[in-house]
């Protein structure tokens, strides 16, 4: 396996004005996972709970996802979120979250998984990815960490100690300014990589992305998107492309870094298109090279 | 002349948190003729009143601006705009409007101005833009509109007819979504382009922008700005550039507009960061061209 991705595996059930999607496959390394298949060999550390449906693991294993370090309490129920969006998708309005088996996530990693090149720390308790960067803790590894508004509401100095460790800190516009009390985005970049990420990657959404390293900035468009179905998982399907694409190759240079950011966003923008992963299990590699050709046209000089 | 700007000449005051800046010289013929002045030959078409000061003249002969379009309408008073920003500079709250001499603005183009390659119809009363596209109805000429949400709530009809008389439609992309009913941003585009226009640009402000033609879509990332004092005239800025810098040509391509779009977005980026005209007024070739350089390489693949 050369990526492992720890997150949550959940069920959720999401409304949007084009319809619903009750207990549907859900999770940040579900999405990460999946959108991940398509580079390379992916391994899921999660947790979750008997209730969870084996068409769900399924789906995992017709995609070559390695589910052997997602654990089953059986008496317990699985992470379960319930969302709806308006008709201004850049926003979701939640309706429930019981963290149920997530609770008591304790993520343990074997020999093998701690030596995994390419490990994406997806949204989670600061404490939890620390515990996981203290377990791998080997300076061959390549760690990514991304977070959510509640972490840098209610544990920011911890957060910083994850950041502190990461070769890449994944974060959005919103979540960027939050953290760093910095409105103008170049100004939070800045800041996030004095704090001691290596690289940061800044997601606007609609409005792309920005990547910036000690020595560059980058600034990629968003996919042209003329159809939003669902915008659930778009941030984790980005990662789990990015670092996918990455784990795939055999030398990563600056070069295959931007690749990467493009990789990325194509996934992002075929996830979107459709509900929950339903569009993401449908695509093959051939439909990700015709838009990543697509999108290079649009937007190189 | 290789430039011909038919816009406002005005004076403007101007508060942001930064300071404030009253009866400078402003307007979008001003802005535009400014920003072209360092790639071409520009000649503006507007009216004044006598209590223009001459200071202000002075200001586009520096620029070597052709100025003997300009009315002078010794017993009138120029027209003059007053407006505030506040921390988020993306909207400006408009405290007074004075249009003075522009309420009878008549542009008559001379023999020569009609036989002009590049014409800019700065934002104007649509029929005062249908005046001028019937004056040098040639189709020789390369034009380009603007236009602001007043013109589009009031005489859409007409709007339209400037719109499919152009080369180039450029708007923002709140106009764009006001004009043809659609939150999409690419279906906008599809829409202008659909009614006549030949190429559009659709402006995101700091996002970039969206540059369409029939079988081209060009997505340009907005220059890295760490600080804006005054976003006024930005816009007529961008457009001054991209056209000047087609007129500079001896053949246009469709790579020439790719640059354009550039050299566009950095007199912007230059222009935001003075108040008025202040830093447009200082820069230099040498300094363009580096930020030219300094942009494409963080936006190339």
């Amino acid at each position: 396996m050369k990526l492992l991705i720890i997150g949550s595996v959940a069920m959720d059930s999401v409304k949007t004005p084009f319809g619903k999607n009750p207990n549907a496959l859900g999770g940040s390394a579900s999405y990460a996972a999946v959108s991940a298949s398509y580079f390379t060999s992916a391994k899921i550390i999660s947790v979750i709970g008997g209730d969870f449906p084996a068409r769900h693991i399924k789906i995992f294993k017709n995609k070559h996802i390695d589910t052997s370090g997602i654990e089953v309490l059986k008496n317990k129920r699985t992470f379960k979120w319930s969302g709806e969006y308006g008709w201004d998708m850049n926003s979701v309005n939640t309706i429930s979250t019981h963290l149920n088996v997530l609770a008591d996530f304790n993520p343990m990693l074997s020999g093998d998984d701690k030596k995994c090149r390419f490990i994406f720390l997806a949204n989670n308790d600061p404490d939890i990815q620390l515990d996981v960067i203290k377990q791998v803790s080997s300076s061959n590894n390549f760690i990514a960490a991304d977070t959510i508004e509640y972490w840098i509401k209610n544990k920011k100095k911890k957060l910083l100690r994850v950041l502190k460790q990461t070769d890449i800190f994944i974060i959005n516009e919103k979540e960027a300014r939050l953290l760093t009390s910095e409105a103008n985005l170049i100004k939070a970049a800045k800041r996030i990589i004095a704090w001691g990420a290596k690289k940061v990657i800044i997601k606007k959404g609609e409005h792309g992305l920005l990547y910036m390293t000690k020595n560059r900035l980058f600034l990629c468009p968003a996919y042209p998107q003329e159809t939003v179905y669902d915008p659930t998982g778009a941030g984790d399907t980005f990662a789990g492309a990015f670092l996918g694409y990455l784990a795939s190759l055999k030398r990563v240079n600056e070069r295959a870094y931007i690749k990467a950011l493009i990789y990325g966003t194509i996934m992002a923008s075929y996830n979107v298109e459709g509900f929950g992963l339903d569009k993401l299990l449908k695509i093959d590699k051939s439909l990700i090279q015709k838009r990543y050709r697509e999108f290079t046209r649009s937007v190189r000089f």
